[in-house]
Order: C-alpha cells, then structure tokens, then sequence
C-alpha cells in the first residue's frame, strides 16, 4: 500500500492508466510538461536509455514509460518532489523501469554515466534567478521555477555530457530563452536541431518552445516547425491540445489462433500481430511444423488483452487430440 | 536619360511609385527582399543612417527609402549589379538619399564608418559554399545564392561592427540558418531580439525568417512570432501577404485653408495635418495673427495631392484685400 502524506492525492494521466501523486500546494504537473512527455516519447525505443533532469514528481518520465520498454533515470533535487515520484512509480509498478535519484542535477555526471544516454527530457526552470527578494515564499515551488540551484548553461552541459554521440536532448522552454539555449548549445556540443513553437492563439506571439538538439549535431540545419494553436477563441483546447491531453496508449492484442493445414491438420498458434504472423506461417517462415504444410488457413480466432491469457489458450489447445480439437471447432461453429 | 541594357527592363514597386531596373536573365528582387524592407522600414526614422549589405539592385533600400527621409549605403559586390541599382535610384531620383558602394561586404568597414549606423539590412546568400560543382552555372546568380564571397558569421561580425550601440539588423535568411544566426549573434555582441517566421501553409515548417538583432542586446528575452503563412490553398497569396506586396505609401494631402477669427478677420494658411493645426491656432501657438484673435473657426478648405500648390493657393489668398476675399468666399458658398 502506498502511503498519501497530507494534501496529496492521485491524479490520471493518459486516460485512467497511470497515476500520479500529485500535491495541489506546492507541485503539480503542467501541460508544459506533458507536451514535453509527448514530443520525447516518438524519440524513444524499447532498448533507450533515457534520463529525465529535473523530473520533479516523474510526470514525464511515467507518461514516456507507458509508450515503451525504455529505462530512465530521473534526477531530482528536493527531498518532497522525490519522495511523490518514487511513490508514483511504486503506483505504476514501474520500479524496474524508472530510478529516481535525489541530487543536484549539476551533479549527475558523477552518479550517472557519462555519454551513456539515448535520450535526454529536461523541462528546467524557465526563470533567472531574480536579483531582488520577487521569488516565490514557497522554496519549492520556487527552485522549480527560478534558476537557483542551476541554471539553462549548466543544464545544458550536463544533457550533452551524458548523451552518446547523435544523442537527443528534449527541453520544454520560454521562447525568451531560445537564443540562450542555441548559444549554450553551440558551446557545449549539443546542436538544435528542430523547434516547435506554441502559440495561445494564432497570431500571438509564441509562449513555449519545445526544442530538440543533437549531441554532436550539425549546427545549420534546423527545422522551425509551424507553431500549434493551444487554445480556442472561447479559451478551450484546440483539436491538437485535445488529441494530446487524450492521448492512449496503442492498444496492443493478444491472438490465440488455428490454422487449417494444407494436409487437413490443425495448428494452433499465439501472436500479437495477426497479418505479420499468418504470412511468416505462409511463407514458410511461421514454424517448422506449418513451413512443410503449406498453404495454411487462419480458420478460428481468440483476442485477449492479455498475452498470458492468449498464451494459456494456445497451451490448451495443443495438449488436446485430434477428435477433442475437432468437437472444440464444430462447437464454435467453424466449417473446415 | 537613364540607359537600359540589353535583357534589362522596368519594374515597379509600391503601386507605380518605385521604378527599379530588373534583368530577367540574372536578377530580380524577391519576395524576401521585398519582406525584409517591409520589417525593416518601421525601425527606419527620418533621421537614420542605414546600410544595406549585399543590397543587390537596391530594391529594398529603395522600398524602405519611400516611407521616411533616411539615408542609404547601399554595399554590392557585383559592378554589373551595382551598375542596375546606381541606375535605378537616378531613375527615382533619389541619389542624396541611396549610395551605392561597390565593394565586398568583409571590407565595408573600410569605406562605411563603424559603430555609426541605427540599422544594417541584409538579404544574405543562403547557403553555404558547396564541395562540389553544384553550382549556378551564372556566376552572379551563385555569389547572390551562395557564400562564395563572404560567409554568415563575417556578414554578422560585420553588421554588429557598423552599428552603434542598441543599433538593430535586419536580416532574411532560410530557417536551416537560424541557429547560427543566434550563435554568431552572441559571438558578435548582436544579440537575436525577433524571430518572425514564414510558412507556405498553415501547419508546413517554415521557409524563411526575418531576425532582427540589437548591437550590444541582452541575449535572453527572444520574441518569436507566430508564422505568417504566405499562401492559401490554391497557390494564391493570403491577405496579409497581399497587403505586404499592395502596400501604398501612406498619402500625404496638401493644405489651403481660410480662418474666420474672433475679430471677424480672414487668415489664410498651409498645413498637412488640419486636426493639429487648427489645435495650434487655438491654444495661440498656431501662429502670431491669431493668436490674439481667438477662438477662430475654420470656414473654408482646399485639398491637394502636393505641397507646392497649396503653398501657392495660400500664398495667392494672402495678397488680396479684404473686399476680395469677401467675394471668393461667397462665391464659394461660404457664410460668414
């Protein structure tokens, strides 16, 4: 059982497939945030290595996670926001899949490895620290804001020194910023590569930016994508916002199936991808016993959510005789 | 008489106010010129000194020369091109106000004086010098399309170098270079301010960029713009383009007008701005006549399309007696 400290609660993300403890005083994940999750996602393979910087309650790193098998290492300074995040991921069951570590992102050379990384996701704080005392009384929420305990140079020389070359670094950002993250980009070996702006409303200046850079990357060819349109004139979500704030996860299948043989047998088969299966079995490619029995005919058909429940149907199948397997297909109203 | 050369004809600008020299064979204005001195006119004042680098047939510096009294170094590599833009601004008569420099941009330093100029406007080669032998066959076309002659980071060195201090560039380029634009920027103390793209179509990554830099700017407070998309979906140009490529000289009228004071007195005046004028007369600064004889009200208005008449209608007015005017002015309809 995981334990809520006080004013915490759960929240959904990604439909009601992930949760995520969230605390409505001092932190609570932002749209900022998901869009970030969402750009880095399409970057991400099942074998990555992805570290999240500045990951405060692992938002990002949890949405990512469900789109894949990567791994990620997430790096967060204050004690709090870690503890929501090692909770949240306990919640998820993704402890083998997300590690949390407390410290100063400054610091992540020394207890992560060095151009190691596939990925890096960072959305760091959008402000300078202020010359006078205009900070947030809250020191949380404050560090999650203004560069107190980093800052954008620093961030950046951290993500270049942990990716491998051709390494993608994803930072969420203010467009006020763009020139600085270029410049420190330029410096530390870490190219920019593609910008996607967002605008409130077409014809509005631009709020947000979602860069992507390249370790080691050229310098001269970035792409500047068309801003996306966040709100609606009445103030709701555009189309495009709606789609991802909505966003499921690829539903994936599990089949359990017959196959009627070229020598009137039966074989009886597991996949989670119907067509791909079937013409492997066609082309000789599916299994030793259907390769020499060609052509073969999908005759029957299961669908699971599950792969173990497709699995143990497959199972029980095979262990029965000819006559059981026949009554079984008669009984389903299959023709053969 | 201004001579044209073979392949060479006319063309206008702003309605059929600018006549500019083109060769259809090797050069004509684009677009992009025509976009850049658009942006860049409204930095221009009456009072400021501009340079055009790789001004070309001095399309834009003549654009941007119509719409306030600045002055113009214009800075061209190619004698023949120079030849053109030298022609075409004889045949707008506008020779106090553009000078054409024949001379590679690396060397303007030499003939322009630094750190003296409000605005540098530039319309580069797009692309980098190619290893191969890809290029234009026509050597004038490759130096205005490639950087064969000088490279972005010397054009931005020497832009930052002729301005003054808070001094701004203009400057179109393709997106692919904007992170070097920004990255020289910061190497050159010409820190990126606006960035202002342009899209084909809604939703398509942008083809071009308008970046305006300040000469010893702060490199952290970027504005990026929403794209202007430049083309509705039947190849036709959208509405703000179309107003861009329409745009008209704002129209100066010409005043003569009559005042009835206070005294029972006519006085007969000159403006091109009735509002503030008629305001001058009544607060006592319009003029030492009326002061003494106010409130005065204006009874009669002669509209023109240039200064010199309206002078001399006033001018004539004046140099009647009292019956005389009486008579104009009846038979003019006005009751008095």
């Amino acid at each position: 059982m995981i334990e809520l400290k006080e004013n915490e609660r759960i929240d959904y993300m990604l439909g009601e497939q992930l949760k995520i403890i969230q605390d409505g005083q001092s932190f609570a994940f932002s749209l900022d945030t998901l869009l970030l999750a969402y750009w880095a996602k399409e970057a991400i393979k099942n074998r990555s290595k992805v570290v999240e910087l500045c990951s405060g309650n692992a938002a990002a790193s949890l949405y990512m996670a469900a789109f894949n098998k990567a791994h990620y290492d997430d790096v967060e300074l204050q004690e709090d926001i870690v503890s929501k995040a090692r909770r949240s991921v306990e919640l998820n069951d993704m402890q083998d899949r997300i590690t949390v570590h407390q410290g100063n992102v400054k610091d992540a050379g020394s207890f992560l490895r060095k151009d190691s990384y596939d990925v890096v996701v960072v959305n760091p704080p959008y402000f300078k620290a202020p010359a006078g005392h205009k900070l947030n009384p809250d020191r949380s929420k404050a560090i999650a804001r203004h560069e107190l305990e980093i800052n954008l140079e620093e961030i950046v020389a951290v993500s270049a020194g942990l990716l491998k070359m051709k390494g993608k670094m994803f930072m969420v950002h203010r467009p006020e910023r763009l020139g600085e993250i270029i410049n420190y980009g330029f410096k530390h070996d870490l190219a920019v590569k593609t910008v996607q702006p967002f605008v409130s409303r077409r014809g509005q200046d631009a709020n947000l930016v979602i860069v992507e850079a390249v370790r080691s990357g050229k310098g001269d060819g970035l792409v500047l994508r068309d801003a996306i349109e966040v709100h609606e004139a009445d103030g709701s979500n555009t189309p495009a916002i709606k789609e991802i704030l909505e966003a499921k996860l690829p539903e994936e299948k599990h089949y359990f199936y017959v196959l009627l043989c070229s020598d009137g047998s039966f074989y009886g088969g597991y996949t989670n991808d119907l067509k791909k299966r079937l013409g492997a079995h066609n082309s000789g490619k599916g299994a030793k016993y259907t390769k020499s029995r060609r052509p073969v005919e999908m005759i029957y058909l299961e669908e699971y959510a599950d792969k173990r429940t497709a699995m143990q149907r497959e199972y029980w199948f095979k262990h029965h005789d000819r006559a059981w397997k026949e009554k079984f297909l008669h009984e389903q109203g299959v023709k053969f």
